[in-house]
């Protein structure tokens, strides 16, 4: 089986698993673990912050992010196909008091300035958090321009907002647009990424901002349940991730495209190859309903997942190959004839 | 350095460390690891419950547990010295609007029927939760009695009311009574117990119940942040903690009682060695305060802490050897030594 | 002063000041108030439920019902013009860990039922509450079709999602439809209803539904702080509304489009009178902003309010004569020529 | 039937009647209620208070004081035998996310100064708000004397905590001890007290403080959904109650302690007068359970009720008559021999 359904489904290479097998650790409760000390400096230094903190998951580095950013009642800026909106199971309500202010997410993955101002204007005397996507999941990996991530920050100063970015796949952004990843968050007052999905590490996801701000979180953190003891185990394949990974995610790219390029000669889809700039592949199925696809698709030997209506995804990661990207068009044309062939 | 600060400092063995760098994953956000399913097998089993579900931290087992049996508003009977109520930042209160209702702790570490029986009079009408502690850690890791927890599931069933049983050291309790784990949880709707500690893992805690409890579990994990991906390569520890380092907490009790009979014989500190055993030894200080000898006890190479007051607390674990006990007990000496002579 | 700015504005009655000098009054937290007794099984009867329940808001009668029906972490399915949105302060989320869960809503004041079908597949799986507002305020005081409420009603069906009614302003849609008030919420699980705005009481709101349910909502009223001791004071104010107030809504809506119909000859204005079929009429200012034109207005002693952007709001209520009308109109053309004035 | 349940039975008097129906009122969510507003400047000053917020309940003035003064996992050292954390449902931990930490009470009313210190020692680090309730009603009306009100404020200040005085009978402890309402909450940082209970107004409690708190406490009231529309007529009764119903409390207390020795005689109650310095009574009953008694009271035409265990509760008010006490000790008398015979 061909897996393309997520980038989540990376397995942690030999090099990362010889990492955890020697990683010197300690109580990182204690904030004694020598390796999670090490890579959240590496992880705050990569981002340009003073400051970072390990969590188990990218829904707690966001969360733990937007409690400490607000208080009960602050106003979450996010984008209508966020993750943080969409497949977070709603936390910052429950954990937080927060109440999420949907902004209708442009298709190239930003949340027009307009209707960001208009949110601003509208929870105008309470305290506020954008919270950017980059890349933008569900717009098909979009990465956000750093030019308007600049005008993000400044919209924000003028109406005392501040600003988060979920990075989950920050360094796609920054490998697909060539701008290093403390770039691309240089206006955010924090930013989280994932160890895992693209840069391949089991578990973990860095959550960077300043120096009280990760104290803050750090708290929330512990509280949520998200402070693990001899972490160093998971902290060393993620320092192995960080030397190892990133450079090749354009290696994803190019074969996320290449997919793009065969699907859409396929009868029976339809996407825009050129869309496709990080590894993320969304396509329409025309015939039959998505689910009808990922069926046929996974007895062709294609693994792939429906975020929802017509469409398909298809992502691409460190356990995809060449050969897989063939493999996967001739299988998604095994499935839309045997679709066709079922209309019929 | 002779680290009895806390159990939560063991180190992983050599068996874990290979344990985790072979171990078959998969992504557990979609329940595709295998090591993590049989692991979450093996413990439901070690418990006599029908499921479970590893979580990174005992706080996130206790958490998800909690705010899966009650729904907002609902009352948490906890003892007023358990590490649910102390020690874990009001997590209840914060993210699932349960309001503790702390009962007076037993020397013995049981929360006493009348006392319970009261908490639920107050609370009647209400969702309720009973939580004991099983090795009480801040009663210096008391084992609670077959019996008592066998009335307590009685006095909860003629309320109305649920148990939970968080069994951080549970273990430990069941090697100290003799009492395999499955029974002492047996009138427990839930139960969680760590992988760290004294088993010696580096990051996991497991929390047991029911089918649909452990669905409603995966749940609230998930928003909390605690859902990991390719999670095998911790659970790959997990296993290994419980094939081999269950029996061997009998050595840590063995050695926590030499500690304390050591101790008992050092003027300046006040201790009945008869009350220990599990792994955990507190005394009092009767020269200086608490943090007067923890500090002298630090310069003479003797880690230990404070819970609170008076008291001093050295836990042994799987890094303590008999010549540290030896050892530690002359640091002790050396470090009261000290204080008599800074008070004169 | 002309006061258009709110229904909300109303004055009680000579009747209602007489009732509540005269009025019965006992202890409503036991439910001894005969005259808050009678209110609420009158109210019941007018919305067609079993039981209903007095509030000292609108807003509490909302929160109070949003929160009986859901858990937390559930899912409200509310208009993104709602008052439940824009202008309840997050309490659902605050208090209830309820997750809002914005509909686009269309001129109309409907929330249009492809879009509710599409949010009910977005939150599938997860308890979920759709929130109607009837008038719809922000569209300007729309009454919504018995054949689309009763559309509602199906769609929710389908997906096993429950519907309340904000009706604030209830009587206004019955009256301007044709259609009693318990014809327009019979698909309603629950619905609200002011006995202040149009009702012209000074204090309170009332909560209907099925029996169980206002059962769960007193519950929740009292923790929020919103039972009260000898509420028949309020309560017999509220009767002589029921009794007196509602047949003249029909003069408030015939004033709202006099108005509109003057407001629309006043150059600088732009509104289609035959869109104001209730008491609210909004219109666009086309010379300066809403806030100049709302205080030129001022100055020519008529007070009126923005809802945001350009628009500008009128309503009128028990306080409003016909006089007031032209009265108004004149004003609004005095403010009108002073901000052309000013421009040049 | 003679009502000695509560204080929340009394009924407004005639003049109370008479301002409520000539009150001149507008709408308080807009500040132009001119009544709320005299009030509220009324009741700030008799509190020695900045500024001052009219609520519907007692509680819901709790729960806005509290949710001001804390930020969401904030610690609430109240007594285990106050109001707010026996009766008021939970609230601040559902709405507030904050956590109770339930001080044990002394029999005097107070929280001892030691108890204070350790619970406010195992907190720090966290913001803290120390609550008193004064007059103490679970433990029989008693009045904090002012010397312990002082000696909290300073012990609040040396660890940065914040104080809040639940007083819902404030002014029966201000007449009791002879110290006026403004110096029993001169250490306060907030206080409520009940416009109904003694003081007979149907509605309303007040919540005093500092301006900004105020302010604050005013977003929370209105999010909870206690901001009320013309409720200058209830506060109007309230202008009233502190006129006309504080001096007399002396009745209210006299005719209390009357009843306590009466009670004293009858065999099968027990209680010592001299506890009794406000308006509430409590003694035990030695046939029966509290149950038996309450029951054969009501059929001998005296209604109490129970707090809890074997105690019955009698509240004086400004519906008790001298001929009432007599009445009730009579009535008790007859209840008890009932009683007894039931037992024979």
């Amino acid at each position: 089986m061909i897996e393309l359904r997520s980038d989540t489904f990376t397995l942690p290479t030999a090099a990362m698993r010889e990492a955890m097998s020697f990683a010197a650790v300690g109580n990182d409760g204690y904030r004694e673990d020598p390796t999670v000390l090490e890579l959240e400096q590496r992880a705050a230094d990569e981002l340009g912050k003073a400051a970072a903190c390990l969590t188990p998951s990218g829904i707690m580095a966001n969360l733990a992010g937007l409690m400490t950013h607000l208080p009960r009642g602050g106003s979450l800026l996010v984008g209508d196909e966020s993750d943080i909106y969409r497949h977070e199971h709603g936390g910052a309500s429950i954990c937080g008091g927060l109440v999420y202010h949907p902004v209708t997410t442009a298709p190239d993955g930003t949340l027009p300035l307009d209707a960001l101002r208009a949110a601003l204007a509208e929870t105008a005397g309470e305290p506020r958090l954008i919270c950017l996507e980059n890349t933008q999941n569900r717009c098909g990996g979009k990465p956000l321009p750093l030019s308007y991530l600049d005008a993000v920050r400044e919209l924000a100063d003028e109406h005392g907002a501040r600003v988060h970015v979920d990075g989950a796949r920050l360094f796609n952004a920054a490998i697909a647009t060539g701008v290093p990843a403390a770039e691309l968050v240089r206006g955010a007052d924090s930013a989280q990424f994932c160890l895992s999905k693209g840069l391949s590490a089991p578990i973990g996801s860095i959550l960077a901002g300043d120096a009280d701000f990760i104290a803050g979180a750090r708290r929330v953190r512990t509280m949520l349940g998200g402070t693990m003891r001899q972490a160093g185990v998971i902290a060393a394949a993620g320092l192995v991730a960080l030397d190892t990974m990133v450079d090749r995610l354009a290696d994803d790219h190019r074969r996320a495209r290449k997919l793009a390029e065969g699907l859409a000669g396929v009868p029976g889809l339809e996407l825009d190859p050129a869309e496709v700039v990080t590894n993320i592949v969304l396509f329409d199925v025309t015939v039959g309903t998505a689910q009808d696809f990922i069926d046929a698709a996974a007895r062709a030997g294609l693994a792939v997942l429906s975020p929802g209506g017509l469409k398909v995804r298809a992502v691409t990661h460190s356990g995809t190959t060449d050969a897989d990207i063939a493999a996967a068009v001739a299988a998604a044309a095994v499935a839309t004839a045997d679709l066709v062939g079922a209309v019929r």
